[in-house]
């Protein structure tokens, strides 16, 4: 039998999905599981985008462009201008989710063995791209001490080395909900255009800010050729399911590359171009109530976890996750144990450990990523129910 | 400004779509233009497909399955046993497109700098998949004067070193419409097993045989884990727009591998799936009728090129291409100057010069693949067209 590929054998298996075998068992046990592990929101897709799908008079599904078709490019071109953002639809590369705009970024721009710099605890499939890829992730880390903030500079620059091509950023931040603000890009810009890298900048949770204004990577000024903006309107209007992104670059080298890419697959998903084309018609009251909800849910969620003895949670100043420090010994451990050996009320919850968010070993682990996507009713018997299995986990550590 | 990749640099732009630009310009100057350049059929999507997007009743679409739906790999299991092929639920991967697989397959198979033997002239994005997943493809020649037929084992041996890890088929091919026979796969069998090889069947036209049984990879027997099938629904159900495909295969390590592949794009597209599973369900008519009517284009279209002075068409046994020689200097040439400076009765067509499908350069300089994906008055029409632009092409060779 011929051997796989050694990617095959590094690749990683994906930190949230390994745990399903043991939600499902849970279940077939009879016990209600509370989703928190997993970024699958409950907010209706709106009805704009499912109207359209109803009201296809498509007699063949053709293929599309391979950068995406026209009148999309051109209306999401239009709603970045909106927010400040100047783009053509020229600059617009329609791809398969977020997920295939990295891995376009990343195939673009870095040769196998390169290195991107990006945030630790950072999005567990960045990884799996680069492995795809061929480069190499550089962590530097951030702290929940400090809420996840932005390293400092000189801890950045430490890690740059002659093969460091790209700074990656999450902004703002799945797992943490760390939102960078003006300042902190500017000191990154900096530091892009002193050593002349690639900064991509990855705003699928651009609409979840809470407070505050989304500053994009594509308003620095300076640094026009540097920065390639990955997008995805998967949470932006709960449509996980349609596998549409963007990778957006005033750089045309990256574009025609990328397009290249793009070609070989022939085109991205046309039944999910119909629905974000549509959604891009989504009434503005729309995310106004998603985004009272947010809000609501998070202060609900924060509020009940820190008022857990031993239990720290930033407040997530975007998207919609957060990542705590719980009193536990080993957090792949207690997430499978929540599964396998506890229940509350016959019901238990599902965590995703953050050792599958740090690349460093040993990191994460008494922390898990928490996605508040569950109604308030739910979150309430959610942290009812973890509460409850802090106090008689056997690996509690105080 | 930063550097864009090598990989990027290396990759080729599509063969057929570089021509676009002038496509478009014919039009706008008023021209009919008749593509025959693409696999894009005219054929109506199944009634069932499209009836299951209008009567979706979801109200978010979701994330599905990392491998896709379990409902549609139960049903498309049944229907590949219906076919001889013996396969389970568990042994599927479904991808966004036959693309992905293809990717999935390099990836999870062969290391950068190994290499995959195929038949040239091939589906040109091999090579773009190749080059993106590092891999090096080396091709075996087949030629048009024995219509395409698999090479014999001497020359593939000839090829194999300690660096080969696979051989990929196509079959039908994409181009040459060539179709292998049981003995030939035998002989593929007997080489895959004596080296240990991977065989990567890409079988996405597997429906359009004309008038002999199709023989699967998969039915062949003693090389159980050696073989991989790659599979589309975008041409047996005219869906190209989709981008639903499947990598199948008994090998468990292989399986394991392109799943966590799979796990790092989250899944694949939502929306497709319920039209692919729909389709499951379409009629056996209208595979009959689609039959039948390739069958008549083909013989429409073959028998028109023939009567050429110069022309030589093999008659394609599957697909719905074929590669055919012209009295040219160079394809390239040759199908730039139809668009640009050629027009007959306001008309003109769009071919795919054939050099985009070898790797060998010079290969297919005067040849073009042409597509019979047309109704046959505009079939004839193309054809009237192409026969008086031969007759005054300057670039004419006898």
């Amino acid at each position: 039998m011929p051997k796989i590929s050694e990617k095959a054998g590094i690749m990683p298996a994906s930190p949230i999905r390994k745990l399903v075998p043991y939600a499902e068992e849970a279940k077939r046990k009879g016990r209600k599981v509370y989703h928190l592990n997993i970024g699958q929101p409950d907010i209706h897709t709106p009805e704009a985008a499912l109207d359209a799908l109803k009201n296809m008079d498509l007699k063949v599904i053709e293929y599309s462009h391979s950068a995406g078709n026209e009148s999309y490019r051109r209306k999401l071109a239009e709603s970045y201008r909106k927010i400040g953002v100047e783009i053509d639809h020229n600059e617009i590369i329609v791809t398969t989710g977020g997920s295939e705009a990295v891995l376009f970024a990343f195939m673009s721009c870095l040769n196998p063995g390169e290195e991107v710099i990006t945030f630790e605890p950072f999005y567990a499939n960045y990884n799996g791209f680069a492995i795809s890829a061929g480069v190499t992730i550089v962590p530097v880390r951030s702290y929940i001490e400090n809420d996840f903030a932005l390293p400092p500079i000189s801890e950045i620059e430490k890690k740059i080395t002659p093969k460091t091509k790209a700074i990656m950023i999450c902004n703002p931040s799945n797992p943490t909900g760390a939102l960078y603000s003006r300042e902190e890009l500017m000191q990154l810009r900096d530091i892009v255009k002193k050593h002349d890298l690639f900064l991509l900048s990855d705003e699928v949770y651009r609409e979840f800010c809470y407070g505050e204004e989304h500053f994009s990577a594509m308003e620095l000024e300076g640094i026009r050729d540097n920065v390639i903006l990955l997008d995805s309107v998967s949470k932006r209007y709960s449509m996980c399911g349609v596998r549409i992104g963007a990778l957006i670059t005033h750089n045309r080298e990256v574009l025609a590359a990328a397009l290249k890419f793009a070609q070989a697959r022939l085109c991205p998903p046309g039944l999910g171009q119909i629905a974000a084309e549509a959604a891009l018609d989504t009434p503005k009251e729309y995310f106004g109530e998603v985004y009272n909800e947010y809000i609501a849910r998070r202060d609900f969620m924060v509020n009940a976890l820190n008022n857990m003895p031993g239990v720290y949670s930033p407040l997530p100043r975007g998207a919609f996750y957060s990542v705590v420090k719980l009193p536990i010994d080993d957090s792949d451990r207690f997430a499978q144990w929540l599964l396998e050996e506890f229940s509350y009320k016959n019901q238990t919850v599902m965590l995703a450990p953050a050792t599958g968010f740090y690349f460093t070993p040993g990191g994460g682990k008494n922390e898990v990523r928490v996605a508040y996507v569950l109604k308030i009713e739910d979150l309430r018997n959610a942290m009812e129910t973890l509460a409850e299995a802090l106090k008689v986990y056997p690996g509690r550590v105080d």
